[in-house]
């Protein structure tokens, strides 16, 4: 349930299914009788409203009855661990988890584990956030076209950002040239990026198209797409950059910065914005901005992937 | 969306549609298939538990999604502003977001911005919360007819309650007389109430039609209808009130009182009521009392809200 | 609505509906109009998501509408009381309260006070946990059939249990030698069990049939069926056991013991469990344990008492 467990053609059939769940999300009546009958949980174990509420809006047009149950309100606080909380559902007869962790890897643990459940993995750690990194798939193929050879800058605190990871390996298997950029203390080591690497699946590492470029005027000359990721301010206290002013200075997206990309180069941002920090105001609510769309996306991709995990009779029975 | 937006004719509306969805709660199966497809979020960034509930429950009678999003488990923590969290459930495709948020105007700006999905003010600040003042004309409205000359009581903290700014307007429009009551450091000023007079929209201020009177036993003579309002117990501290005995002496609306008002003279409360302080207990739970009666219209006001904010096609698309 | 206000003949009413409600739960769409147009409203003073989640989705199953009303989240907070929080959910047209509340009584106190809701017990304090009690019957009934002259052992903080107490009272009601074992400082006093004794109800105490041995290898000697306690830990600070290792070494439910007992005795835990403490590992996910079956028919017992109180008409109208 990783992006990195995915070959470039699941990930295709996902973004297909994706587009017709666009359309349901675009009608009138946002209903289809898909799901009902079947029993969405989402389990967070870290504070996410707008995965979750994405999550929830995805099954209930779906008409699943979705059920959420977060750390605070939850059993946790009873010392239950992951797999009994995950064993307790499935014998309630849960048809899918989607389950938000700060532990890298809790998701792939339950689904191990558990045979008569799907696991969805909302977040886990800084390890992926495969939704995100599916619903940018989709937002930038439906104005792009086909990913082969287009020109990706991701721009940022990459080297702790699980939407960073999941983005950067499915836009490389789908054959896009991906530049990294950022403070050199928050990317990954060009030549031995830790923990960047292929996982325990053992598949083939797309990341050898990857390359780093810290200089953002560099990175973005002849650009097709720019995603600007989400800074955690308070990582400047412990020394990850100099100053606010300073990361504003070099890695702000801006119209500036953008000119120098392809002339109709589009801007991404996984959300929640610094606005003002790490994109400009301009630049994030104008025309070359898909922020929005990629929160409409990431609805319809949440939708396509609890169908198929769900809807098509192969996980929840 | 606040009550000094509306006009008479426009409460009537309102009013009229909410006898039918009163009908529609009084069924063994309430259920209609209003606002099937369509999605609610309540936004809460304060606590409020019965106007939650009464808005869930209205929306799931017409057959919403609803979503609930609260402050303590919201990308609040992270900073979001209310603006892109606006802009992220217009982007979700959700049809109306019932705010409830501390400061004044927030309601009002969220629906200035966006122009995708309908703002319902579930109580903003110290300003207005008009799904409350709309169920307390309707109470009243259903047992005393028209309000027009009928004298109605306000007592208690007026000057903080915006529960009371949205029954005065509501009252004063529909051509009530409304008498302000209560301890003059919690009334307003009656020669220049700050803050009471009409918005930025410019209309007429029926607010003209208002008397204060502080004491209760004059301000009874002869009244229709006595609002009394939750005392927050807290303001005793920081001087508002000199003690609660004192309170209760001067200020409890109790059946003593309530023989000088006219015979048929009737009880309201907003609720939560601090019982046996803003109303004697006796009171409360006898004849004369329309608190219970509060709450049922409140669920079929926020039903004839929703319908015609969403279910009509006039907001949601 | 508490155990031991039924008849044997009532509680076997409830285990033969929750039969019927097992096999919705098995369909591949689980999903059933019974409740269609009833509101249920899950009403939690105390953290227990197991419980929660467990009603929440045996409402949905039945397609009621629920609605969540957590302590933390809720108009506890402005002190209203218990009573008028009941009214209000009475005024809004709910059908039925599930109520957890941290002192023995609240439940009861409701249901004598509102005659238009019912009202179902997920907890009082130290009193009764009337579900979790009918899914420990009716889990040991489809294995063990009629439990008339079978031993029952219940193992661990008897005195500080619900779920214990509960579970006394059914099994005893059917017929079956409960023998209760643990920590003396954890039993309650085998000559005068203070709280054990019948309630003002004046029914018959079937507890003459039950007997106390705190030593678990005499205990389990021919039992059917052994039900182990959740220990809270925090007990220990206040000397009810001497230390976790004795605790584990005198009381843990594990193979050795249950080799004591009948060749095919059972386990049963009410969960969450802590794995290694109250009962071995190998025995909690081995074959003799019931204990994921319990979870399964914990939702069938609360669709069978939801149709029972608000489907058949007899409570929500």
């Amino acid at each position: 349930m990783d992006l990195d467990d995915f070959t470039a053609e699941e990930i295709t059939a996902v973004l297909d299914d994706a587009a017709a769940m666009r359309e349901v999300l675009s009608r009138d009546v946002k209903k289809v009788p898909t799901l009902r009958g079947k029993v969405v949980v989402t389990l967070f174990y870290e504070a996410s409203t707008r995965t979750r509420i994405s999550f929830e809006e995805a099954g209930k047009i779906l008409s699943a009855d979705v059920i959420n149950m977060t750390s605070t309100a939850s059993s946790v606080e009873k010392g239950e661990s992951l797999l009994n909380t995950g064993l307790t559902l499935q014998a309630m007869g849960v048809d899918a988890i989607v389950v938000r962790h700060p532990h890298s890897g809790a998701p792939h643990f339950l689904a191990r584990t558990l045979d008569r459940v799907s696991i969805i993995n909302a977040g886990d750690g800084a390890h992926a956030h495969p939704t995100q990194g599916l619903l940018d798939l989709h937002t930038a193929r439906e104005h792009l076209g086909d990913l082969a050879g287009r020109k990706v800058v991701i721009v940022g605190d990459v080297l702790h950002s699980r939407v960073a990871r999941s983005a950067v390996w499915g836009f490389a298997r789908l054959g896009a040239n991906v530049v990294l950029c950022g403070p050199p203390t928050l990317l990954p080591d060009p030549l031995t990026p830790a923990g960047w690497g292929p996982g325990d699946n053992g598949v083939h590492n797309p990341l050898a198209s990857v390359t780093v470029q810290p200089d953002l005027d560099a990175a973005v000359e002849g650009a097709d797409l720019v995603m600007a990721l989400r800074l955690q301010l308070e990582r400047q206290k412990v020394g990850f950059f100099p100053s606010l002013r300073e990361y504003i200075r070099r890695w702000q997206v801006n119209d500036a910065r953008m000119a120098r990309a392809n002339p109709d180069a589009l801007l991404m941002h996984p959300g929640p914005m610094n606005e003002g920090i790490e994109v400009s105001t301009a630049l994030a609510h104008g025309e070359r901005s898909l922020i929005e769309e990629q929160v409409t996306n990431g609805v319809a991709i949440r939708m396509a992937l609890l169908y198929q995990l769900v809807g098509s009779g192969s996980g929840g029975d």
